[in-house]
């Protein structure tokens, strides 16, 4: 009989199975809710669904470049002109089977096994279960509201001495998932620069770019020519499904993103690469969805301390509420499986973000629709009484 | 400045490298005709088309389960009874964005950096590349016509006992890519039975199953349930572009596999895999396109050794012929540049097959139209004198 791996026994990312059980549910009947997955419930881009029915029209969809169409890396760079005034050569932007590929890329291409990479914590939970998968040494740097739950370099200093490593890479992420902490330019600076200094990778995850609602957003294209940016359609363009996403290289990674990439993803879907060039000019639209999700934070940031869900972190971006459970329990896993099966709302237990401290959070999605949010904050409330 | 990792270092897979190009000339008005990738030049099966269109009339499309659709899994255990006479419960199938996400969680999954897994050389670029990147030690074990181009105990007990290591797995394609070689029932069975008394992981890929021309089609599923078995709607189904494929698993792998795959890829293409369930259906139209690739196998079968370029292997099955280019040169890499530079035809140089003897070799796709392999051929001909 064959043997299971070591590295394979990563954590579940729990968000995933939470959706598996809301999907079974909502198949036998149930009025399922789904705050559990970072996922809009708005539709794709009308421009995008024309686009992607045009090439259905022509009926080949086949291989792209590895890293993707010429046509949709010249558009990124003409959004990178027009939005942060930046000029990028297309040849630096590599198209990805969403941002997961882009992770896994940049892991893959910047890391050898038992190289140190720090991560903020609470986080996004892929981050770690990849670089475990991958061999990789995890520093989880935990972050608060006294640095405004983001990384800085007296954070990161902390962390090698505690952990008797130096540091090879550095990700963070903002707006971030699951706090919705905004890192300001003068943060991002300081950090970027940090990890110059000391030959340390910084990945800048930007997947929420275009959501933030309170602060300034940056993109570290514009302070540094070494950082290695990872972005995707999925949250702003509202194109989850389609697996699309991007990544913004120094020049000198290109070559070695594109020969791992040829061989791990041979290319991005090349429908999902039709459909996300028209999804960049469909912003009046995007707008709309983008405004429904800040009132669903207003209406959150008030509603949810009144049921006795506490606010655990800023909020400023993303579309994520990070709420303290532990007036109503210790256990956050056991708490969405109660709350999945008693009231029909799905959300994602703080184990996923946070495996320390995770024990007392949840975190709550409003990428929804208003009247689903009211609906759900209107279960919870009774179901927490 | 940040550096690149050592693991990082794969070969390119210059058939991605030839496609680059290719698409570059192309897109500056040459005529190109390209054999370099393997794909279909017929378009995507008319019900999956329609499938998405109506996927599309809807609008919403989203992160499915992380192992794919009940509905997709259903689909593939019923295509199993039908075609195989097997009875395989759904919940053993994960859907995969293509096999290349197959091959990635079955090594991740299956093996710990520094395990040896065999493949048979000549044999797909990607496993040696993804082997590579994930730290495992490939072996490569030479096939020749002496036993049809496949893999055996014996060769395998050989290559063991040369490179000093005790395999913990074995990847084996049939039909495979590039030699085209049918591994018959028996040889699978043998083969297998190898496998499992020397707890060996045995991958089974097949991913050209319904491109057999010559021999007979065996999923390993058939002989035993310890087979992780990689399969795709790329080849047969004609659907490359839309990045999907699925795996068959023993049932205590498929947990495991799960949890990798919810953070290394959230969930495959969800309108991908809508297409995918209308294609199972689709065998009537793409058995007219397999009997194209069967007309265009038994052209170059004839004509290739008339121009010059003799069969260096099978052609029973998928749609290359791996041709002998001794007789112009050393350097197939040289020799693809000059035959895209030249006269427009694209091809695959050896050596992305085969790293020691590849520069003899070149592999020629046969899955292009009718007219296309045969104006290649003439102008191969014509260019070769």
């Amino acid at each position: 009989m064959f043997s299971i791996s070591r590295r394979s026994e990563v954590e579940p990312f729990h968000a995933m199975d939470v959706l598996a059980e809301a999907t079974r549910r909502r198949a036998s009947g149930h009025p399922v809710i789904s705050m559990a997955v970072g996922q809009p419930s708005h539709p794709t881009p009308q421009a995008a669904l024309d686009a992607a029915r045009a090439a259905l029209a022509k009926g080949r969809i086949g291989y792209t470049d590895a890293l993707g169409t010429a046509r949709l890396k010249q558009a990124l760079a003409e959004h990178y002109r027009d939005r942060h005034g930046l000029d990028i050569d297309p040849l630096r932007i590599a198209i990805t089977t969403g941002s997961s590929a882009g992770f896994n890329l940049a892991f893959l291409s910047l890391f050898d096994a038992g190289d140190a990479v720090a991560i903020a914590r609470p986080g996004y939970p892929a981050y770690r279960n990849i670089l475990a998968a991958l061999g990789l040494k995890i520093i989880e740097v935990p972050v608060t509201a006294e640095t405004h739950f983001t990384l800085t370099p007296e954070s990161l200093e902390a962390a090698q001495q505690e952990g008797g490593v130096r540091l090879k890479g550095v990700l963070l992420a903002s707006p971030a998932n699951p706090t919705g902490t905004v890192t300001g330019r003068e943060g991002l600076k300081t950090l970027g620069d940090y990890c110059a200094a000391n030959s340390i990778a910084f990945i800048s995850d930007e997947i929420y770019h275009g959501l933030t609602f309170a602060g300034e957003e940056t993109s570290a294209l514009e302070l540094t020519g070494e950082a290695v940016v990872i972005n995707s359609f999925s949250k702003y363009y509202c194109m989850t499904g389609w697996r699309i996403g991007w990544m913004v290289l120094p020049e000198r990674l290109v070559r070695t993103i594109e020969r791992v990439a040829q061989s791990l993803y041979i290319s991005p879907p090349e429908l999902s690469q039709i459909a996300a060039t028209a999804a960049l000019n469909a912003t009046a639209e995007l707008d709309l969805y983008r405004a429904s999700y800040a009132r669903n934070r207003d209406f959150l940031m008030r509603r949810l301390p009144e049921i006795g869900l506490s606010i655990a972190s800023p909020m400023d971006g993303a579309f994520y509420a990070y709420v303290d459970v532990t007036r109503f329990t210790n256990d956050s896993m056991a708490f969405a499986k109660r709350m999945l099966a008693e009231i029909d709302v799905a959300a994602t237990p703080g184990f996923d973000f946070d495996p320390l401290e995770g024990n007392r959070t949840m975190r709550m999605s409003y990428a929804g629709s208003e009247a689903e949010i009211a609906e759900a904050v209107e279960r919870i409330g009774v179901w927490l009484k």
